[in-house]
């Protein structure tokens, strides 16, 4: 018979297994060129001023901004060209006043140059004079030096997640190595008398285990280190083995239980008998999902999750992912990726409950509209047929056809 | 002096490149497990049906229907509870009129048994015998052969970029080994005198090479393989040479010129002087972006990128990603990942041009908030303060505070 569980909202499970959620105390120092997707363990500032010489913003001339005041297309300025500065060289040019040199974008400005004046506003006498037509003010199209970035500025702080742009502006300033948290093990242990592996070909009563690579997949999705498990039988004794194994193994321990309410019951115990606290959640008013188990072991996150596909999926997206980009070190969760679209037809739920519902995105007529996917929670193609999921809040009995959603890609 | 080009808009400029854009056709045959992020190259359908035996959808009693019809908390069924069916086995059990068997979810259905009453709905009498409260009509509570996925039925189809549903959908069909196309490869040409590597110091009027890397993650991120090329100075018997290297080794031909209007113009000239029919689009409504060239060569796309990180990088996400998932043989290219928020200050813009510009997200009292980061276009340092990039349509002059705006996050 089940056992009886205080059921939680999603946001109260989450809050009771988060503060014990921090980063793993391992570090590596990587090259910066290999470091996209990982987290910064050190804060970093810059070592040099960014540019290190004033740069000309644009193609044109450098001049003295004096020399110009004034000038008009009826009366322009005529300036004496004394040199070309060449790209990649210390501008050996310095100018006297009335001077100017040829300066292209990213050029280094001659000597006592200030300013620098389009080539769009200038016009060629002859080989060795030009005429400006427009003024230029002192800095004008000069990126300055530490314009970019001053040397000590704060640059990005520990626990961010690195980014294309990141890196190059890690590399730009030198840094050509950097401190980042190790990724994250993440231990999934698919259990079930039912279970066979996806090469066996399952008799009467059998399904091929499906949940251990999916997970995988979300798992390096998030950044960490899938480990898969063999299968294991719906055993106290092979379940505690297994996960005692996982503890020593990985950082995360996500066990996709059996289906049925015993298998459920056994999961609950095996992390019980673990270790301290053990079983923290069991039992959380969201669907698909409810039978969903949070637990800590030894200071290591346990999920056990239930058994059918999506549901699996579901709350492992809701759970077991933000737990893995704590654990990695990010100061904070990466934005969810969420497009808004129309929804097509109601979708019933219950208050008190927190719903997800696979949809569909179509775009009519330059508008997104959300097709729910409905079908038997347990299903599998509900979640391949659908580009997303939409959340019912808590408080809501259901969405309106019509109503705009928010529909988190999946 | 500048080349003058006909300068066409973001969506012109695309369209004039995108009709020759065709999947790689190399594919490669690879374990389902490991496919996750690759692009199926065939077609699949479901080889067998999911389930292939009638399972129960809940903890409970697998009955004949007819058996329950007219049962009530106050008129109970009485049923005689003959075994149990135990999980991962053929079920042995054939039901009489007046049996029932316990049954798990997942478990497969008694012979002769064709409902499954829920636990919940059920008393026990004694060791073999239960009331039914409630009764079920035929199929309830059961997931028929072939309901989830019948034999036959189309799956996914070729072009579709694999998810970890999809992973395992295929797995739980015994589908083990997928065919797929091959990983595009990138090529990344940095050109200028004015570059040094990132491990060297740069001198007076040096920068270092950042770009390759950042483009090289950004290639990364849409499932590509980059190649990083070494620094090619300003001289064009040395592009060509690169430029024809990376034609024999890679897919797309990435060339991040130098930022003056002369290694432009060699640029293109270059991709002109490589093959048929060469450059097709040079100058685009764009900012950051103008200068941006896109062509092709002998079926293969080339883009001249501006020499400056944001400008290079953002022109790559939007000419430079989609030819990499339309090449990986996509069928449509990933949904963007955006997110809505209100702008807090006016964004100028000149009608006729679609701007990006790069802004902070902010939460305040539960609302987004879209901080715009100004500077020049070409400083490093805005992408990386920011969250993503804001659109301005090409119809508009400019964004007014209080907008709500699409942020592509980045």
């Amino acid at each position: 018979m089940p056992q009886l569980f205080t059921v939680l909202t999603p946001q109260e499970a989450w809050s009771r297994l988060e503060p014990h959620l921090s980063p793993t105390k391992r570090v590596e120092v990587i090259p910066t060129s290999e470091a996209l997707g990982r987290v910064l363990a050190d804060d970093t500032s810059a070592p040099v001023d960014l540019p290190h010489f004033p740069r000309s913003a644009m193609d044109g001339y450098a001049v003295r901004a004096e020399d110009t005041h004034g000038a008009s297309e009826s009366q322009p300025a005529y300036l004496k060209v004394v040199g070309e500065i060449l790209m990649g060289k210390p501008a050996v040019i310095t100018l006297s006043p009335g001077e100017t040199a040829l300066i292209h974008t990213g050029g280094m400005l001659a000597g006592e140059s200030n300013a620098v004046v389009m080539v769009e506003n200038t016009h060629e006498v002859d080989t060795s004079t030009i005429e400006v037509v427009r003024p230029v003010a002192k800095g004008e199209n000069v990126i300055q030096v530490g314009e970019d970035m001053a040397r000590g500025e704060a640059l990005l702080s520990r626990g961010s997640l690195l980014r294309p742009q990141d890196i190059g502006a890690l590399l730009a300033l030198g840094i050509t190595d950097v401190s980042v948290f190790q990724r994250v093990k993440v231990a999934l242990i698919p259990t079930g008398d039912e279970l066979v592996t996806p090469e066996d070909e399952p008799g009467p009563g059998q399904i091929r285990n499906t949940n251990a690579y999916a997970l995988a997949a979300l798992a390096l999705q998030a950044g960490a280190i899938p480990l898969r498990f063999g299968i294991v039988r719906d055993s106290s004794e092979s379940l505690k083995e297994a996960a005692h194994r996982a503890m020593e193994e990985a950082d995360i321990v996500v066990i996709s239980a059996g289906s049925s309410v015993s298998t459920r019951d056994m999961t609950a115990q095996v992390i019980n008998t673990l270790g301290e606290p053990g079983v923290l959640v069991h039992g959380i008013s969201l669907r698909p999902g409810k039978p969903t188990i949070l637990g800590l072991v030894d200071r290591k996150p346990f999920f056990g999750l239930p058994g059918n596909p999506a549901s699996a999926m579901i709350t492992f997206e809701i759970f077991v992912t933000p737990s893995i980009y704590k654990l990695s070190g990010c100061n904070q969760l990466p934005k969810r990726c969420e497009i808004k679209a129309r929804l097509t037809r109601n979708i019933p739920s219950a208050p008190g409950r927190e719903d997800y519902i696979p949809v569909k995105i179509e775009e009519r007529n330059g508008e997104l509209y959300a097709e729910p996917v409905f079908g038997k929670s347990n299903l599998m193609f509900a979640l391949v047929k659908a580009d997303g999921i939409a959340r019912i809040p808590i408080d809501r009995a259901g969405l309106a056809a019509g109503e705009i959603v928010a529909i988190r890609l999946f």
